[in-house]
């Protein structure tokens, strides 16, 4: 087998053979294969696409280059949860939590936040003492305590993925579903969990900008993790304005114990119910309908929030914080940006806003940059809401007082005020099984 | 500017800017650009094509990205003949001493064979004494003293090409018209002359097997050449079946002595008069007919042989060889090709019969490959000939033994006589002015 036939294979339209793709994989990951080779063939996959099978063996393939994390030593149902990215939102710490006070397990290896997007990686850091690195034993030793263990993302998961995805980032080939597809759900894959519900963003904040391309994902992604033997739902949730009003590390910490504690904004309780009902209709056989009301009992009994304590303080986080969230450390500047006129909010860029708060010290632009955890935005204006001129519209936070202007700029380009009021767009537009 | 946004335009089909063009081929001619970017570029322009305004602004950055030829110091018109490469195709050697002889000026850089297809390097190289390598100087003062030279690629020949021409050649991405003929256009237009006739050969042994993609390829390097103000004519003709009848180094030098010499196979006198008439045509601004026939007076007069000799000599070639080809050194051994039916010939595989000539040792399947001057085939029959069982069809010639039975069964896999006759296909299909 020759990665030339296989390359002028995809080229030429041709579904590549189980045997193609494997050589393929296995030969980038040990350096026998060409990263000039493997961008070629990505760019020709990118233009003629691929199969559901081709797609499911690509996956398999990658989650495979590495370790598989081996969670059948956890008493109960292991359950993961992943979002395709968004702005402010901090789902995990609020759904992870209330599946685990009904007994669920989440095994989860979390991301960092990179561009418009956040990671549950820099929030969790944000709690004074919370360590997310932990060994594969204290792992595994928390999940079967607590419920739940949240990590960075640790040992030789799908390092095929790593550098498939490092090289398409730079290559023009990032948007390609069944690429986008295989890449997260080799990770899902390969960090072992039985059940798993994606949260797909869709809108001006998200990667897929339309609920159609986000419901094509969506079945792609299903589907490979159906072929794997795992149940898998996925959500398609609005990110076309951010979720919830906090944007930030520490700020979104804040709204998230909020929820917590049965209070919060709307949008994002009901965000986080129906992802949490969701993974306990995958995990226990009933309805998602009967999941949410199970995951509703929980946050409104106190149980999740207490739960969510319990995992706090396993992973060596202050709780002195979380009971008190004035003790997060305060950003040195707060902005007030003020309505300049009446009317509606027609449109708010979730994008623009999310890369008006890492101008704020809330992200990062590249990988290597710092996060100021105190950095953000509170929103107090959302989509469709009515606005008087003079308004409170929002408010920025950072320790860096240069670079107010160009966020407030950013931010004021991002929101369109307009005398109609618009219908607001549906939250979850549907849940894909 | 960003190469990955170049890559990203021509993934989406857009039109490159020449801006964009010029980056893309300095940088990584510079190394600056990697090897993985190129190919992901290359299979996007692969896929998606370029414009004519493209094609020519690459062309014209791939051959300035090195030295260019300067012939102005040489008086009369310079002229240069390119092959698309064929099986037993001895065209350069007849066709340039034909218009030196009429005065014009061939300065000529020409290949090595690869595969199926002959380099007119290697066929001077079968002639003893034969040095295909002078210095700049040498080379120049060659072509002013006696109107030809023709030595191997030398120097720094646009080498923008030859890198993305190796990249093309790994990653399944050479059979790209703009790209093919950016690729021999930049390579002529840097090696400096006036006038270029291009013989692009279509059929089973040509690289553009039908006479429709034979003539979108001609007028694309047509137009680039018009575009960087060369005279350029294209000469679409027939490598169905081989040309001529000898195949292999010595054994084509001994071909091409034939016809300089008024005698030899009609076909290869026919092509090379119809190149010799195109090249006078665009040097001396008369019809294609009128410049066929003044160089068939060449070939009749005894001129063009004299020329040819006059050249052998000046680049140190033995002229006893020349008029005594029984001086060639002979193979060791010779196979004879016997019919095993009768009928008529419908078709010859001109591919496969120059593979065949490769096994024999006559070619290189493998740039590093050695060659034996001496091996090669001579066939007996060809293309719409009647055979009677028991006919000599061919005879093959090597010094490796164990090479004819496989060389004689890829032979006849490419022959097919069946009972009716055949109408011959056109020997010229067009010319492209």
């Amino acid at each position: 087998m020759r990665i030339y036939d296989i390359i002028a294979h995809k080229r030429d339209k041709a579904e590549l053979s189980d045997e193609e793709i494997r050589y393929f994989v296995k030969g980038y990951v040990k350096g026998e294969i060409e990263h000039y080779h493997a961008s070629a063939l990505l760019m020709a996959i990118y233009l003629n696409g691929m199969t559901e099978r081709e797609t499911v063996t690509l996956t398999k393939e990658m989650a495979e280059s590495g370790d598989m994390l081996d969670l059948s030593g956890i008493d109960g149902i292991t359950v993961d949860k992943h979002s395709t990215g968004g702005v402010g939102d901090k789902t995990t710490l609020i759904v992870a939590p209330i599946v685990a006070s009904l007994g669920l397990k989440t095994a989860k290896m979390s991301g960092r936040g990179l561009g418009h997007t956040g990671g549950t990686i820099d929030k969790l850091e944000a709690i004074k003492g919370f360590c997310t690195s932990l060994s594969p034993e204290a792992f595994t030793e928390n999940v079967k305590k607590h419920g739940i263990c949240v990590v960075g993302q640790s040992g030789d998961l799908a390092p095929a993925d790593k550098m498939l995805y490092a090289l398409r980032d730079s290559t023009a080939t990032v948007g390609s579903m069944p690429l986008i597809a295989s890449s997260i759900m080799s990770k899902k894959l390969a960090a072992g969990a039985q059940c798993i519900v994606l949260d797909v963003k869709t809108g001006s904040g998200a990667f897929m900008k339309t609920p159609e391309e986000a419901e094509e994902l969506s079945r792609k992604m299903v589907d490979i993790g159906n072929s794997a033997g795992r149940r898998v739902a996925a959500v398609i949730s609005d990110m076309d304005t951010p979720l919830g009003k906090n944007i930030g590390n520490s700020l979104e910490v804040i709204e998230a114990v909020e929820v917590l504690k049965g209070k919060g904004s709307e949008d994002l309780r009901e965000v986080c119910l129906v992802l949490a009902g969701n993974i306990i209709a995958l995990a226990e056989g009933v309805t998602a309908e009967e999941g949410c009301k199970k995951a509703e009992a929980q946050l409104e009994s106190g149980a999740a929030f207490e739960k969510f304590k319990e995992f706090i303080a396993s992973q060596g986080g202050s709780l002195e914080q979380i009971e008190n969230p004035e003790l997060f450390p305060k950003a040195e500047f707060c902005h007030r940006i003020i309505a300049r006129e009446s009317g509606y909010i027609e449109r708010m860029n979730a994008e623009m806003i999310g890369s008006s708060s890492v101008i704020l010290g809330a992200g990062r632009a590249k990988k290597d940059d710092s996060i100021d955890f105190a950095a953000g935005i509170i929103l107090n204006k959302k989509t469709c809401d009515r606005v008087e001129k003079g308004d409170l519209l929002a408010t920025l936070y950072t320790n860096n007082k240069k670079s107010i202007e160009s966020a407030e700029r950013l931010f004021l380009d991002a929101i369109k005020i307009s005398s109609n009021k618009k219908e607001p767009s549906p939250l979850i537009y549907k849940v894909i099984r």
